[in-house]
């Protein structure tokens, strides 16, 4: 499993409409085959600031399989309006042995 | 529940040496009042850079309880010397309905 993480900045006055799209939105990539979980966190520090964790199967899931499915021109035209700038996306994979709940 | 978020830029070379450190100071997070989870995610695509999520019963948790306890200065010998920048830390609360698994 890999972690995609993306902290998203949305144009001043919209996180209210952002919020609501992604809400909608949502429901995309979590039909997507090797798609295991997400949450939206907004943060407290930072008006308009959010981090976007979302977990695959694999990289490819998410870049071969999410970004060049049908379905991804849905998502961007639901939310790509909102960011400014436009978002870098990273993946990650847990260190062995540094994690615990 | 909160969400910590610090993404991590580890000093060339040291990056090895700073898993290890982390397994060990992993304890001492973990063993924290108001402690829920924790994990180090290493990046796919940028050496040297990591995603540490933990979190907490509250923001007065992380930074009144852990930050303020003498656990901290421990916590802080064993990794802070292998940030470089020193990082960011910024809090976080899923957005309502903004997460799914």
């Amino acid at each position: 499993m890999i972690l995609e993480a993306v902290p998203l900045r949305i144009k001043p006055g919209q996180s209210q409409a952002f919020e609501a799209a992604f809400r909608e939105a949502q429901s995309i990539i979590s039909a997507m085959p090797g798609y295991r979980s997400h949450e939206l966190q907004r943060c407290l520090e930072r008006e308009g600031e959010y981090l976007l964790l979302v977990r695959w199967d694999s990289v490819a899931a998410h870049e071969d399989g999410f970004r060049r499915s049908p379905q991804y021109q849905q998502w961007r035209e639901l939310l790509h309006h909102f960011y400014d700038p436009f978002p870098t996306v990273l993946h990650y994979e847990q260190v062995e042995g540094g994690g615990a709940s």
